[in-house]
């Protein structure tokens, strides 16, 4: 009765660009349910633009940290399946990881510091590549690991596997496509990362590289100044849920406004 | 194990428009689950039109009869985020509902003969503003209050916290946008308050206002009779499966056959 | 406890044409909730087009075996809720299913050969006809049967109800508009049955009757042999991850680049 209690509480997330009209995140959740049928199961997002990983990584990242840290989180956004690219599995103090090699995992390592964002060598997490028969479902197949691969692998740590009998250990993750901010004679270079439902254009310059009384220049426009809520003016940045600075329009999509697109820059310099 | 089981059984309902392209609404659930490990989390809806508080009353209203009377039901469509507008739970006999004050629960309530559909005072309802620190995640964004304010005091009620620990009592909420049907020289006038997923064109006007053999004018047409299927005639009114009128054509979506938009006019009257 | 156990690790999923944005999935989970509270319920697919039941077979064909065989399969496309098709529940060895008599089982159950695909009689299966009122919510309404019939069957059912309880038992069911693959002179005449989130166009046609090196012409077109992944080439052709043909578009939708849509034909011959 106690481990059942114990087992109902842990969770699963899931990240994908599967999309909410075919079965496949479904089968994922049979195939999970099938091997740990107490887990719990918790959608982050299924709605990634197809194959773009760089959205994936920043959804995930701006999810995992409200989790319990003995939650595992399976991303699939998987352009290379049935390529050489590696499956994966990553425990760090704040989660477990499992899904692709391609960056998809970069901005939530980088994040805990347990990622060197250069060469993707790991410190302090611990990596493992899933090439064990046992916890897959075979034969695999060429074009679904998300069901062959990521969600057995997932549903058997919630049951208590440790990582390590999954497969060999990995000393470095590849790193994706995303560009870490830089600060150059005062000002700060970032890019958008990610458009919201909303039409907010995040960016990935985080609250402590904005100064106080910021000077935002984006999109051919000037902003001064932050806002404090989406209803202060027309077109505002403002320090968003996740403590990065976005570009928001009152009751209206910043994106659409302005033409904002993730990989547009972002430039900020202190008022003097 | 007792507890176990009847906490297992309480659920907690999600209304928002924040869409599932992004992790916001898995936020609200990592922080819920990490409060209240053994809850239920239902989605109700997620695709409320952007900031449409009118739409949101509407979904919720036709959903939370469904449910246990213990259960919670969050609503978050809050254009007024990181202003004034109050966060509010109220508790009736049906429910407790947890969202901004801003006319969200006024279906539910108003029709549940506990508030006052013109001046939004409480009979029969209990209501608490938000305010309580120990019970929200700090600090509180701006932006994000659903994650901050309204999953936590969710959780916290779903555990048991009865609701005046979570701040002052409140005797009268705001009433929104809604207009009340009019009954006036044998006809009743009536709204468009939803266009559902099929297109149908869903009356604020319920079964008990409608007569035996109505005449009905809208979109600048007269339907004759209430139809007892989808498949009866090309454009048909019908008693919708919550009690109200609704505007439906067979195998197409009534809103674009006519044109139909939320706040278009409905009149009914009894053919002689 | 034990029985707590069980209850808990029963599954219903649910597959409609409902979309999300109404409160008619939330509905018959309040439903489902309300009657059998322990049951876990997972979502195949909502987002089936509109009153297409072929599609709608698909998916769930694609779902169900990646479920435990007790697991309750509900699915609601109806167009012709309110007239005279009959609602039903069948079990078979593999799962038991909910919804309206209209072809939406008859993918799974000839699949499991429990169903002749031309005259719709079963041998293997069991079928009931749903008209026990103390099964249903009454009065039952015209529009939403999955509220009113589907939702507290399948409920009852998880809760042990045995399957006659619910009405009388029916021989033969309707086999709904798939064709099945035709094999003449060498080659193989096969469909479209579905375009997925990624645009890959699905046939009919099992891996089993695709020989090993195919030439396959779809679209105008003439495909030689099967890809191992979807970067093999701009177009290919692929045994898809539930054993059937595919035709999918590197990084792209092979549907949109090729004009393909459900019913299209597909013929496979064998490369001399």
């Amino acid at each position: 009765v106690v481990s059942f209690g114990v087992t109902a509480r842990r969770i699963i997330t899931l990240t994908t660009d599967f999309g909410l009209r075919d079965a496949y995140v479904a089968v994922m959740k049979g195939v999970i349910l099938g091997i740990a049928p107490d887990i719990r199961i918790v959608d982050v997002s299924h709605d990634i633009r197809a194959q773009d990983t760089t959205g994936a990584a920043y959804v995930l990242d701006s999810a995992y940290r409200y989790f319990p840290p003995d939650s595992i989180h399976v991303a699939v956004v998987d352009p290379g399946v049935g390529t050489a690219r590696r499956p994966v599995a990553i425990h760090s103090g704040h989660g477990t990881f499992v899904g692709p090699d391609n960056g998809i995992f970069s901005a939530c390592l980088t994040g805990q510091q347990v990622m060197d964002p250069a060469s993707g060598k790991l410190d302090g997490a611990t990596a493992v590549m899933l090439n064990e028969e046992r916890f897959q479902l075979t034969p695999v197949s060429q074009t679904f690991h998300g069901r062959d691969i990521f969600a057995p692998a997932a549903a058997h740590l919630a049951c208590g596997l440790p990582l390590e009998e999954l497969g060999p250990r990995v000393e470095r993750l590849q790193t994706g496509e995303a560009r870490p901010p830089v600060v150059k004679r005062g000002a700060v270079y970032g890019t958008i990362v990610h458009v919201d439902h909303f039409g907010n254009a995040i960016s990935n310059l985080s609250v402590d590289l904005v100064p106080a009384t910021p000077v935002i220049e984006v999109a051919g426009r000037t902003l001064k100044g932050l806002a404090t809520s989406y209803q202060d003016a027309r077109v505002i940045a403002i320090i968003g849920s996740t403590g990065l600075l976005e570009i928001a329009a009152r009751n209206a999509s910043a994106a659409e406004t302005l033409g904002l697109r993730p990989g547009d820059p972002v430039v900020v310099r202190s008022e003097r």
